[in-house]
């Protein structure tokens, strides 16, 4: 019955690492909490860097800066 | 004043019933709750298949499995 | 497989009340979007009228001014 | 380490003004509870006035009545 | 930077547990998507059956039905 | 319209913090973004710190290393 929200940058992450993603975090619920991995859910948010602040700022100037 | 947040997969829910969830949930909150619907928020969140996991495996994964 | 998200203020909602949410919930997602129902989850928040601000106030202080 | 998501109808809001939002907001937590703005987050949501309800009706229709 | 939400039913999680969770969901994010641990939040939300329904009853319901 | 959620560790926030929050982040979206106050919502949620993780650990592992 668990739900996760999993909220990442919009940086290409591909199916098959969503895939992986929504598998190891759902065991992961499985295996210290014993939860039923049949109602378990896992969404995952990718969010534009331009819409993500860390530091008070935007990721999109954080990488330009870095650049 | 409630903040519903509604998460759907995104397949091509309507905009005519995206009006009709809205104006039922609001609905729900007013005759139970007494809840004033003025100030009643409801968002709806369509989310990728490939984004979705239940029971470990994304909903992209168990549609194919089933087709 | 949704998952919907109500957010309240803690004002004394009972365990009935909630039931009738969520039942009513859940069913406006079966009848407007074809949903099933048994993989739909719904979450009730109820915040502390201290933690909940409309209008640049707290409820907290919006009830005393009314009051 | 505060982490603050901030919802909005998407209608035009440009990169400037998001990075002015994420700036202010983290200074807010900065200045009023002393948090570590390094650690902080600000993840802003655009979400489509279809998908946004207030008092039973969406954005778009109630801009639609207003017009 | 990633931020993750586990929700889950309040039924006795330990902190040992949680911390586990912690550190196994952050290693899933490092391991399949190269993310920073150190910007990498998780916050768990512990829910009261009462509050969480699935397949329109509350987790309460549920459990004194199968009892 | 918009809906701001505010998420921090529980770690004694009075209320008039809260107000302060409360107020200045509604503001920030009425002078950057020209948001209507009166249907700003800005909630806040307080996390106890065993169930805040970041950087792998949770913040109560966190803070007795430090000590």
């Amino acid at each position: 019955m668990p739900y996760v929200n999993v909220r990442i940058t919009r940086e290409g992450a591909t199916a098959e690492q969503k895939v992986e993603v929504i598998r190891r975090m759902t065991q992961v619920l499985v295996d210290v909490l014993g939860k039923n991995p049949e109602t378990t859910v896992v969404v995952i948010d990718e969010v534009e860097t331009d819409n993500w602040g860390i530091g008070g700022v935007t990721v999109t100037e954080r990488r330009r800066k870095k650049a």
